[in-house]
């Protein structure tokens, strides 16, 4: 970290900077988007949302008849696959997302990764995996599918935007440098993208998901956890509180904290004016 | 103008600006556009691009099963054509433009109207227009087509984006300020932009099309007539040697210059490393 920490840009040294991941749930909801978005547009300070794709990439690509590639099991990004992602994420979602931002007096910019070569990305190479078909070692290539690092952020042009009063909106589609598009992970560029700016800014990561945030309680939405630290995380752990589907989201959440960003949320978008405000919103996690 | 001009904005008083448009026929030649684009990237100075669509929104209409919708005789933007040109101008062209600029080097960011607020238009009322069909008087109603005024482009904010560096690739998708996009002609868009940021840059409009320029001998494509003024103009049309569809190119042409466009080029866009060498280039109108 020493490398990364000593590198500064921006004139938002210190500043907060809010990076808020949506997804499917709430981009096929009209009227929780709207809601949220709202929300989003209030939010007062320094901040960036990036969205994920929902369910209008299959339903685009079943009008066009086209079916999504399988290699045993994995859902492979074929380039149909990322023609279709490229238009409706990068185009019909963000341009969407955009004009409502702007209803709201919101100034958003939406961007894929390749826009000022803010999101550099390299192709997935060909992986040996064991086969979730006969459990035998095959090799998978996914496509057009785009893996970050710790030098794929564009910081120094992200800083100028946001510090010119732009509200980046970002598609998952990121670049290699040599003009091909790529599909990345929407979860890993917020937390690739909070990991780089927390070099600058004080920066939370806001995931919103299905919950309130890490429950007790999974039936229980009044159960969630308000703060959790590293060791109460192992304690969780331990005693089955946190399984399956919240241990890579929390582990990743930790990793960026380790990385430098201040805090994590993990939250339902519902209630994402709550955290304007100042209150209690879903699940904190801490250093 | 006395209004209009002593609006000024931005750190770039003074400087050039060139303001690029290129059609389908770039658009839909790989190679064309590939040579476009380096030639682009390498033009010396502030710069943006104007991109219409080509044949890949028809392309992704009839893979769609969509027909487009014509209402006597004239083409409409309905609610599945703009969710189709939302797709194919604002996501799939403009990401793949601005990847390949970022493999030639240059800062490009691609934005509809709605980014930044930068382009807003008004959707077109409904039109008494006389039949193409009957020649009574009808109401047409073109859906959601947006046009364009003297207030139209936020010149403060993309003056934000030149003068940090980026070079804006604009597709021809606006919006309402009401969340709602909308559909809009690129060469407005590209003479719009240029007269508004007139105000401050010294505005350059080029628009790249099939010919060399404007021909003496619409066969010869070494008949171009190399600089047109307002009365070499006049003469011109007396003459017959313009007419037809270069009428309206030059008289909106000559309109942009009217209201502060320092130069229009008229030329095709193979040619356009001859504007960067300061060699002569296509067609240019002057005062």
């Amino acid at each position: 970290m020493s490398d990364a920490t000593s590198l500064s840009f921006g004139e938002g040294r210190g500043e907060a900077l809010y990076i808020i991941k949506i997804g499917g749930n709430v981009i096929d909801n009209s009227e929780k988007l709207q809601k949220f978005l709202k929300a989003f547009a209030d939010l007062k300070g320094n901040k960036i949302l990036v969205h994920g794709g929902g369910k209008m990439a299959t339903k685009l690509a079943a009008e066009m008849n086209i079916e999504a590639e399988m290699i045993d099991g994995r859902r492979i990004t074929d380039i149909e696959t990322l023609r279709i992602v490229t238009m409706v994420y990068a185009g019909l979602i963000s341009k969407n997302l955009v004009a409502q931002l702007q209803m709201f007096g919101c100034n958003a910019l939406g961007l894929s990764g390749a826009d000022g070569n803010l999101i550099s990305a390299k192709k997935r190479p060909i992986q040996k995996l064991t086969s979730k078909i006969d459990g035998t070692i095959k090799e998978i290539d996914f496509g057009f599918v785009g893996d970050l690092d710790e030098n794929s952020i564009g910081t120094v042009n992200l800083a100028k935007l946001i510090d010119n009063g732009f509200i980046p909106v970002f598609s998952a589609i990121t670049h290699d440098g040599e003009s091909q598009l790529l599909n990345t992970n929407a979860d890993t560029v917020a937390s690739v993208l909070a990991v780089a700016m927390a070099k600058t800014y004080e920066t939370s990561l806001v995931y919103c998901f299905e919950k309130k945030g890490v429950l007790v309680d999974v039936d229980d939405d009044d159960s969630v956890i308000r703060e959790i630290n590293p060791v109460k995380y192992e304690d969780l752990k331990v005693k089955g509180i946190v399984a399956d589907g919240m241990l890579p989201k929390l582990h990743n959440a930790f990793d960026a904290i380790k990385k430098g960003v201040s805090a994590v949320y993990i939250g339902k978008a519902d209630d994402l004016e709550d955290l304007g405000a100042g209150l209690e919103f879903g699940t904190k996690l801490v250093r």
